[in-house]
């Protein structure tokens, strides 16, 4: 049993929360309108779009200390849908890490859809969630929750590996909204 | 029907061949012993690691002018297997096609494994080739060849998303290489 804050109750910040729920951890879910909440989980999830991102880190960057922060985010251009809002040899989640240097940044859930973390299966296969991060220990406690809230999880490397996560993560958003697979399909992980 | 030249005949570009040869297509394969073979093929299928593209394209530009090449690569960095060996911004497919101006550059079967190119089935899915270019005539013809051999193809998009399948395929090798999955398995698509 884990502690976990989730920032963001939308598609993905829902999911993410019926999975902390459905573990029997304790759950803490944060909006807008909760500026002014202390977190109290030790797991935080940041399930925002990644443009919302850093006004939290700025804000909340003394209460994070410790704490392992889990990115979730596909930083896609939304101008052009044609590539990342970060540099190409980094992620979203490194320039998070760069900014909250005491906490132990982990790259998880971005790349399943909501509708497959809810279904918990991808057609025929169980949803799997690939995690990325320089911490062993945060990692694990990031896959603790996860399967114990009835999904698969992966240790998919380093923190670095979040780029390829990222590329993935935009690969299957793109096939989405070109109507190449469904938002309830994309990329299953068949071990 | 048509006419495909596939360099090499290892793990992939035996089976590519093999799924070539059962769409009763004309399947001409070269290895390193045919450096005088003129090719036959319009399309051509470089299954030979990255590292030894640059001297194929180098030998051969004035052959592949007009023709459909095909870029398979992952171009993993052998001596520290974090990274790949193109800018991070680009693609090998990229880098051929800046090479070869005169042909029509299409990135596929970088992220199906060989084993499960030869089965047809990732697990419980069937294999989908993903296919990356910016001639769609020159994409359909791969998809055509791939799906009269018995495996699904999916147009993923303009010739910069090489940047992405090849994230995807070397994220897919580290997986593999770590036995997190299955030189059988790795990602599947659903549609």
């Amino acid at each position: 049993m884990a502690s976990i804050t989730i920032f963001g109750s939308g598609n993905m910040g829902g999911a993410i929360a019926d999975i902390a729920n459905a573990g029997s951890n304790e759950v803490q879910v944060l909006g807008k309108e909760d500026a002014a909440a202390a977190v109290t989980g030790d797991i935080v999830v940041l399930a925002v779009p990644y443009g919302e991102v850093a006004g939290i880190v700025e804000a909340r960057r003394d209460q994070f200390s410790g704490k392992v922060v889990v990115d979730i985010t596909n930083p896609v251009n939304q101008e052009t849908f044609d590539g990342l809002d970060v540099p190409a040899d980094s992620s979203a989640a490194a320039v998070i890490a760069d900014a909250l240097p005491d906490a132990k940044v982990v790259k998880a859930f971005n790349t399943t859809f909501g509708g497959t973390l809810a279904a918990k299966e991808v057609g025929p296969l169980p949803t799997t969630v690939l995690i990325a991060g320089d911490d062993a220990d945060a990692k694990s406690s990031v896959a603790d929750f996860i399967e114990a809230g009835g999904l698969k999880a992966i240790d998919a490397g380093s923190l670095k590996r979040a780029r390829e996560l990222e590329a993935l993560g935009f690969l299957q958003i793109t096939l989405a909204a070109g109507e190449k697979v469904s938002w309830n399909g994309g990329f299953g992980v068949v071990r």
